[in-house]
């Protein structure tokens, strides 16, 4: 299982990555090759200052060894070997027009002292984040959500749709990050579902991800757009800043516990701006995209 | 004592508002005064766009009632009442040249069911974020904040100098957050002080503050810089971003108690860039305040 998950993310970073340059059509991915002191490591590949992506990275990692004290008390055990590994992404696109995507596909296993595994999970989802709110992008994205979930199991969608909902939800200000998508997590084999069945539930999630993104970019990268559409995407971003450093999970555990810094803050924004209690205008495209972060929708 | 202190504040923020008017000869203050549902308010002061000030606020508060439970199980105790007030600014100059200033000072209170007070103490301080260093200024701000120490004892400024520099540390980043000055809280009366002799300490400390600052950016407004100095600043300004998010005390209980959002979030500056693995040049004025940030320096 290991094995084949983590070759799968090797393959689904070249496919994402190679797709990524190509419509961009001028930044290249810069690839940096890491270690992790006490086993493992990763491929992190990061795009910069593109005619479509302001930035990017599209990340591997598979680490390994004694399971980190923080992570022992965590999961509640003692003295546990682990092995961890998956692909995180997050794409910044210059035009406002364009949301911002995030998402993620992990696997991990925990050993005893013999090295027999005594559990063992996938994790993973993707979601959309706007700064202009087009309904028919929000749909697309859920639709091919909803549809590789389907495949598998009719009651994932809803599910995991809903707690994409309530996890990206920024507490502070009463409002989720985006227009959500998927979030799954200890997805473990049960008497109905096996560990095989997990894993082609999530290869098939990332399988559908190019799908559920780039007719998205390719609808809306001409779209023109003003200055102060453009700051007002800067303004939003620093929500994205406000989620990721305040309740993102996984990037408070990495700074915890001596990740790669700069492959877990890759996910911050370029450029990004706040200003004093900003405020859209009444009646504007702008106070509509809030009204809906504060009220998520269904949108299949 | 706390309505002794609370008048103070009031005053101080008059003060130090006027002074900053004056100096930025463009900008003034917005005040918003608000009300907490539970008890007490603020009075929040913000300036953007100034000629020097790109962005700052300084803001006093006073609030009472029931000790929220997130503070009774932080402080041990259960049913109490509070009263905290005090004042905190942060000031971001536009001009890489001039450093980045905070300050906060502040006195709490805790109530027994009879309303008398079972515990009482002050807190704060003031310290530097440099983009560009000149020793003289953070000399100049140090021995402003010793000169006030020891007025009182001669061994406050070493003790409370030390420990900002281990409070506004990010972690993450083995770097400092700036290059220090003065960081207390917990200051209690014991059998050598009184409360009153802490809030003469306290109170001269913050009447030292326009004196540790506002020479420095009379000295330094002046200076021209170019556009790769100001992306450095950008650049700084994230590493700010990430110490409030991250790992900021006062932030993070704010957020997580239902505090005014934007009162509490002035402190992050208007204009932030993230660059993925970005490296100042061997040899460079960046290079070196990163190296004194890696290391703290005694200034006095």
């Amino acid at each position: 299982m290991k094995d084949n998950f983590f070759k799968y993310i090797h393959e689904l970073q070249d496919t994402i990555t190679s797709r990524f340059e190509k419509i961009d059509g001028k930044a290249k991915f810069q690839e940096d090759i890491w270690k992790r002191p006490e086993g493992g490591g990763g491929r992190t590949r990061i795009i910069e200052n593109g005619n479509i992506i302001e930035k990017g990275g599209v990340n591997i990692s598979g680490v390994h060894g004694k399971l980190p004290e923080s992570m022992q008390n965590y999961f509640g055990v003692k003295d546990a070997d682990f092995f961890a590994c998956g692909l995180s992404l997050v794409i910044h696109p210059k035009n406002p027009m364009i949301p911002t995507v995030h998402a993620n596909w992990r696997y991990f296993e925990m050993y005893n002292k013999k090295g027999e595994i005594v559990d063992q999970w996938f994790g993973g989802g993707q979601d959309l984040t706007p700064y202009y709110l087009f309904d028919e992008d929000a749909k697309h994205f859920h639709k091919t959500c909803k549809k590789a979930c389907d495949l598998h199991n009719d009651q994932f969608y809803k599910k995991y749709k809903m707690r994409c909902d309530e996890y990206f939800y920024n507490t502070h200000r009463n409002e989720a990050r985006g227009v959500g998508g998927l979030f799954f997590d200890y997805c473990k084999a049960t008497s109905d579902i096996s560990m095989q069945d997990w894993y082609n539930f999530v290869t098939e999630v990332g399988n559908s991800f190019l799908n559920a993104y780039i007719p998205i970019i390719e609808k809306r990268k001409e779209l023109s757009y003003t200055e102060s559409q453009r700051k007002w995407q800067e303004i939003r971003r620093g929500r994205y800043v406000e989620f990721n450093l305040v309740h993102d999970k996984g990037t408070l555990f990495g700074l915890k516990t001596n990740g790669r810094i700069e492959s877990i803050l890759m996910s911050l924004p370029p450029h990004v701006q706040w200003v004093y209690d900003h405020k859209p205008k009444h009646g504007s495209e702008e106070e509509r995209l809030i009204k809906v972060l504060q009220n998520p929708i269904d949108w299949v």
